[in-house]
């Protein structure tokens, strides 16, 4: 019976220290860092951006019925938002946890910076495209962004990263 | 030493299951729902727009040296911005974890909206203001800005949540 009880006491104490630590892990958060914070915006970036590009891509996929309108609200936005992205990788971004942006982004300036250029380009010409109201041309734009979304990431982002 | 071995075996099962269940909580996360999909979007649009807004306001309260070109972009995004949110609060966004959004927006929409739309008019202002390049226009329509967003925490968003 005493021997029960201190295995009893034993697992317990265990337990207890697991719960701390993922108590620790879920909630008493420390203060996010410089570079957590440049990660945190640029992330949102990407979400508010990819959330406005979606259902361009859907109406050009025809997964979702064409709207002249919405298809021009929405690529009035990604166009503004793309070259917000210019700003999104300062050096402090680099290497912290969770961000799926490869070190090369900063060893290779120059290829990044084009790649780059090459989508608000595109964002700038889906927005004219939208501005006519054509279908046709509104889907041809969105799938020369979406290319130039998959030609940055190939080389630029981690695929297994969040 | 039988009896210790039993110990040191239950302690390792025990922390084994604990392990499990951190690394359960951290990394082997179910797809998110839809309402999860919208919280996601509006924190990111939050953090895009108070990221914009920051400048203005470490500007206007001295933190910042001012920059009347700085200004005019920041002011213009958080303009541009602040009329997306009318769009980021679906009903199925309401009452999922991690949101800071009280029901009370969904179960009093008018007076969210009326909220709502006086933050989006004093964006407006402040884009105006940022226009001029007049500091002191700017310092005042970034106040006022500041206002309709603790206005509209006050009454619609939990203090206590992240």
């Amino acid at each position: 019976m005493k021997q029960s009880l201190r295995m009893l006491a034993l697992l317990m104490a265990a337990l207890g220290v697991a719960a701390l630590f993922v108590v620790h892990s879920s909630q008493a958060k420390s203060p996010p860092t410089k570079g957590e914070m440049e990660v945190d915006y640029r992330q949102s970036l990407y979400t508010v951006l990819s959330g406005n590009f979606g259902p361009l891509g859907a109406m050009a996929e025809g997964k979702m019925p064409f709207n002249a309108v919405e298809a021009r609200t929405r690529a009035q936005r990604v166009a503004f938002l793309a070259p917000m992205l210019k700003e999104a990788f300062p050096a402090d971004s680099d290497g912290v946890a969770h961000t799926a942006a490869k070190h090369e982004i900063w060893t290779e300036p120059d290829e990044f910076a084009k790649k780059l250029q090459t989508l608000i380009d595109r964002t700038t010409a889906l927005a004219a495209a939208a501005d006519t109201g054509d279908a046709d041309k509104i889907k041809d734009a969105v799938q020369d962004t979406a290319k130039a979304c998959k030609d940055c990431h190939k080389k630029f982002r981690e695929k297994d990263k969040d």
